[in-house]
């Protein structure tokens, strides 16, 4: 059931399309973040004109609410949110690692806090795989441990800091794989035999399974991480573990390094990231599949993204401007409202800002994966790569 | 520019069609309250969508932010939110007398601190006209007092309370007379000749105006209200000051004696109702237009309105309830999501549960309306009026 295939490549960038049991992905793609089983403040019909062709799910958010017993019974996640396109589903470990009050983590399984009530649960890489199982996406996650980040970019000496927390990044890595083959493990035996865990809903059988490369910004731990992970055999690879806060160099060095190691024939995902910048270079460093809250986060911090940079909706320079947030966009906000519309909207507090300005961002995402796709399939990536540098600046746009 | 039509009777109940300079509208008609120039949680899209004709601003909220003149500079309300079709302003006197911080009324005019920072603000009859003028409204509202509900439907003696708030409601309703003689000499004066009011832009010189009847629950009071305000001549006239509180059956009663006493040819609007029966009922007394918070306001309160009542979605009964609230609605809600998933959005505090809850809400009122138009049409309307009361509860639905 579930397929890739290159259709084009240009340098190291891919276009191809990905097969699910819930439909097509054009790649590269980017996927909506839609935490608990709703991307924030749009429609799923929304989602859908903006061209949306697959969104992502969080496993740790829908396991401890609605939970997963509750969607499997409803007939899986498709069903139960009314989205019958592909979805993806993390294995729960990154907000493990980055929300839950408590956390205690044994080469058997990590046991954690709910944020929301306190109650003690447990995550182990066969349960995040069950826990997927239910939930029925067309793409689950293995469980992976996220070590914490040990520097950020305004840290002067990233690199000393970076080498000091090696031990906990080889130790993660080293755990992640060896609970990766429990998961692929549990994986196959839900596949094979699902009678032989009457516990577990098997909602989507065609489900496919990701492994994780490891190992921070350490280039022979990353090399070490993806030959133990290929070696078990997923569907499709994922780089995790990066976006935590090391400078964006740093990122596109490891994905340089990366993904070239990766099966050709199969996806590569790169979990979290970014900008729109970030997604250009890591295009260009041979990833097909994205994710991140940030158009949706943003939005609903008054941030719009342009072809310009970031335009901060609140500033009082907008307070009469006439112009869309960013001219020449095609989306459903900028062929109708102005600065001065939207910036009233946020001033107000009124809802349907964060649902316009989540809008634009997300079309600025989906709409220059478009372009980066189109410009794979007729060689001239290099072309959109030089010429969105131009214009996009990570700093806020002056106009 | 503005005129309305009647084009069918059944009873007392009118069809018609109401031609402003933005658009026709077609009556009995129910006005989505969009206070800020945004109805709240949705997009004009999905308003559009609903099929509604026609959507109200709140002149209280708009003139304190972003401004009457902000907005008359960006070319007037339909401009400044990109909403093409008409919209009808209040005078902002409801606000005022509701949440304005402190309020002294005198024959000239009414002084109040903004809800907002505290501001000290003057609303007369030819403010109120000047600032709608520059909202631009297709029909503006003559500022009325609002004197405040003498008594609630809980409240025991409501008669005898009523009686001793008579004298406020004389007060009010014959300084209201006095006030819509003002609004309407500066409407004709801005119409007229413009020039003669340098510091106000029209930017919409179609704007029709409408007069209020105000009197409380008095049915004597209503008759002198009906008449001086007819004596000064609008293009339509409201009810004013009910739906403060007064038991249904008083309101209905008003509503059965005010409303003939109007001129058939013109557009009768009962302001702030109501329940969907209320807007059955007076309908059927004979009223054109009705606006309301409660379909969104609801909404966002977890409260969906269906044919067998109101359905509280966070009740436990719901969490694996595969039906769409409420069975054989046609909204986007209904089609495709089901009570258990609006639940889960509900109790995650998804924004998207305020939009797919006001969707349906504000499908059910403005398909209700539909079905009473048709029902009007083709002398059916008592048919439609019986099966709905059959159905539809004010109360908790029990499926």
């Amino acid at each position: 059931m579930f397929r890739f295939e290159v259709t084009h490549t240009d340098g190291h960038a891919r276009r191809g399309v990905l097969t699910t049991a819930h439909g097509r992905v054009q790649t590269p793609a980017f996927m909506p973040v839609g935490t608990r089983g709703a991307v924030k403040a749009v429609t799923h019909r929304d989602l859908a004109d903006l061209g949306a062709e697959i969104i992502l799910g969080n496993t740790y958010h829908l396991h401890l609410r609605p939970g997963d017993d509750l969607i499997a019974r409803a007939g899986g996640l498709h069903a139960f949110i009314g989205w019958p396109h592909p979805i993806l589903t993390d294995s729960g470990g990154y907000q493990v690692f980055s929300l839950a009050a408590m956390r205690k983590v044994t080469d058997d399984r990590v046991e954690f806090r709910s944020h929301l009530d306190g109650a003690l649960c447990v995550l182990s890489p066969e349960k995040a795989t069950d826990i997927q199982s239910q939930l029925g996406s067309d793409i689950a996650m293995v469980l992976d441990e996220c070590p914490p980040a040990v520097a950020t970019v305004s840290d002067p000496d990233f690199c000393a800091m970076q080498k000091s927390g090696s031990d906990t990044v080889v130790t993660a890595m080293r755990r992640s794989a060896r609970w990766a083959a429990r998961a692929r493990a549990r994986f196959l035996q839900l596949r094979n035999d699902s009678t032989t865990a009457p516990d577990v809903i098997v909602t989507s059988p065609g489900q496919a399974q990701f492994g994780i490369v490891q190992g921070g910004t350490d280039c022979d731990l990353r090399t070490e991480s993806v030959q133990r992970t290929i070696e078990i055999g997923f569907d499709g690879y994922a780089i995790g573990g990066l976006s935590v806060g090391e400078p964006v160099d740093v990122m596109y060095a490891v994905v340089a390094h990366t993904a070239p190691l990766l099966p050709d024939g199969q996806p590569r995902y790169l979990m979290g990231t970014g900008m729109p910048d970030d997604l250009v270079e890591c295009v260009a460093r041979g990833i097909d599949m994205f994710d991140c809250v940030l158009p949706t986060r943003n939005a609903r911090n008054g941030q719009l993204l342009t072809r310009g940079g970031v335009l901060v909706i609140k500033n009082a320079q907008y307070a009469e401007d006439r112009d869309p947030p960013d001219l020449g966009c095609g989306c459903y906000t900028c062929r109708h409202f102005s600065r001065a519309y939207l910036r009233h909207l946020y001033m107000s507090q009124e809802m349907t800002a964060a649902t316009l300005l989540s809008v634009h961002n997300l079309y600025f995402y989906l709409d220059l994966m478009r372009r980066i796709r189109d410009a794979i399939s007729f060689g001239t990536f290099e072309r959109l790569r030089s010429e969105f540098h131009q214009t996009f600046s990570r700093r806020q746009c002056s106009t």
